[in-house]
């Protein structure tokens, strides 16, 4: 099968930081599924693990990533229970595991769920890695209430991103929430609106900017952007017994004391966690997937899908991570195969 | 009236760390009670505040500190409710207010909760502020849920002092948790044991005791020791999309993302934070109070009174910060007037 990878860790505009190269077909064993993939998405972790997975080294065999894709099941292990060959499905897949940058690819039918029928295979491959986070973040960390929690706030750091702008979406149609989401170009802010937001505001002076919109704390914050950066903002805004979560991790060791005062709570979220870890409700991204899939098709939630690039080929990762790398991207990247 | 107090923070031997005085009855105002008390304990909380509040300076009027009390409420606010002249009652108090260390004492009938009848006045007075900083801790920050989260396990460190033995009774009996508590010596392990405790680890090497008595991951951990200095353990041994919480804060910034690969939250809990920032739902600690009061007429609670101190006298206060500040109480202290 055609596949793109790399042997070794590049700047992306370097002619090999992502190669073309044919491999074997994976075969699917026990619980796995075989899919023949149409359409990728990239994500802020590709571009983090071809900037370090191979650093002063070169592999044996190039390496495979990418974590989103939409497709059609191939063929099945014998364990498989939730799906036949034939299957329209889409899911992020296992950081543990060969990515989905490749024609073919081997992925464990629990975190698999079945596609959106009315979004196309490039709609729905962007909406796997992102959408399965911010569920999590919200109702599996925060651990959001749809019915108590109706009418609270939540500040949204990164709106106009992948992970943010279907954050906004869920938050709004799903927890009944009010949202800020931040953004500072025309552009961004127009998209965050588009997604749901009640409240645009400038990520820089943040306190100022939620205060002077109206909000003295906000009941929860979820950070798409740098957790040490906006500590001491998170600090001063979040309400007494607020919830604070992120996906990016801290360089820096954190003033976690800062928090004691007010009684806060702090979730990380990886969306890797459950199939890194094999957990016992690891089958739960399947069941996020397909809720996902239903609230698609009731028109209730919309693909955050922004641009598609088209073929399987190592130019168009090359681009996909080069916008990605700018931090300038609006709503996701497709590629088409 | 007759108080206890000090006009300068000093070493618990010496002469004046605590002093005896004459002052006014407080009024009560809107939905404040005065109070007759009757009893009071003593928390860690009280003597950090008497070493720290008037460090090199003497106030003019000395500062009534103590924070646990049960009495007979004396006369009320106008705009009291919930309560009658007559009624007898147990709270925590409000840090921000005058405390229990006298005769009388106004507070908010919010935080304030029905004396369980079972239990005499010094049995009741040790309750309040480990039982509501022990059932925010698991059942508001943490959240465990009673019947969804029944057979995990929860490590507690620290099982034997006044938050960690309530804590015990409160995840065996209402949520039905399996509780790893830990204890060193003979007498501790085997308060321990009487709270409920399941299994009670050595807290030295608590990686190797927990994993020795047979649990790889622990779904919760509750810290009443220190957050620093148990941090690595803390995240060794907290099973992915684990839940920590503490009550002790960190003097030293925390390598929190440590915690990012398996998606753990953490939570601090302080018991003042409702009363402080006088929060929407802060008559939930009337609620806990009360909840508390009926299981402990019910025989599901027991108190955790360990040792009872007589009379409203510098001398019983000094003793009593004393023994707390050996960090080797068991159970709770109470000083009955």
């Amino acid at each position: 099968m055609k596949a793109v990878g790399f042997k070794t860790s590049l700047p992306i505009n370097e002619t090999t930081s992502f190669i073309e190269f044919e491999t074997e077909i994976p075969q699917p064993l026990g619980r796995e599924l075989l899919i023949r993939i149409e359409a990728v998405s990239v994500n802020p972790i590709d571009y983090k693990i071809r900037q370090n997975s191979a650093k002063e080294t070169v592999l044996a065999t190039p390496k495979i990533i990418g974590w989103d894709a939409a497709g059609i099941v191939e063929a099945i292990g014998s364990e498989v229970t939730l799906f036949g060959v034939g299957d329209k499905v889409y899911y992020a897949g296992d950081l543990n595991k060969q990515g989905s940058n490749a024609a073919y690819q081997v992925i464990n039918e629990r975190i698999v769920g079945k596609k959106p029928v009315s979004l196309s295979m490039e709609e729905a491959a962007v909406m796997p890695l992102t959408g399965v986070t911010a569920w999590e973040i919200l109702f599996d960390r925060i651990r959001i209430h749809p019915e108590k929690d109706k009418g609270k706030t939540l500040l949204i750091i990164g709106g106009a991103g992948g992970v943010g702008s279907i954050a906004i979406q869920l938050a709004k149609e799903l927890a009944g929430l009010t949202v800020i989401a931040t953004a500072s170009r025309p552009e961004t802010i127009a998209w965050c609106e588009e997604q749901g937001a009640d409240v645009v505001v400038n990520h820089k002076d943040l306190v100022n900017e939620v205060r002077n919109a109206g909000f003295e704390y906000v009941d929860f914050i979820v950070d798409f952007a740098s957790t040490n950066l906006y500590w001491d903002s998170m600090v001063e805004l979040i309400k007494p017994q607020g919830h604070i979560a992120s996906i990016t991790g801290s360089n820096e060791p954190v003033q976690l004391n800062l928090l004691k005062t007010k009684s806060v709570s702090f979730s990380w979220e990886l969306m890797y966690t459950r199939s890194m870890f094999e957990t016992d409700d690891m089958i739960e991204q399947h069941h996020i997937l397909n809720k996902m899939s239903e609230l698609f098709d009731a028109g209730v939630l919309k693909s955050t899908l922004n641009k598609t690039l088209v073929g399987l080929t190592a130019d168009n990762f090359k681009e996909a991570h080069r916008l990605l790398e700018s931090g300038k991207t609006i709503g996701k990247i497709a590629i088409k195969y």
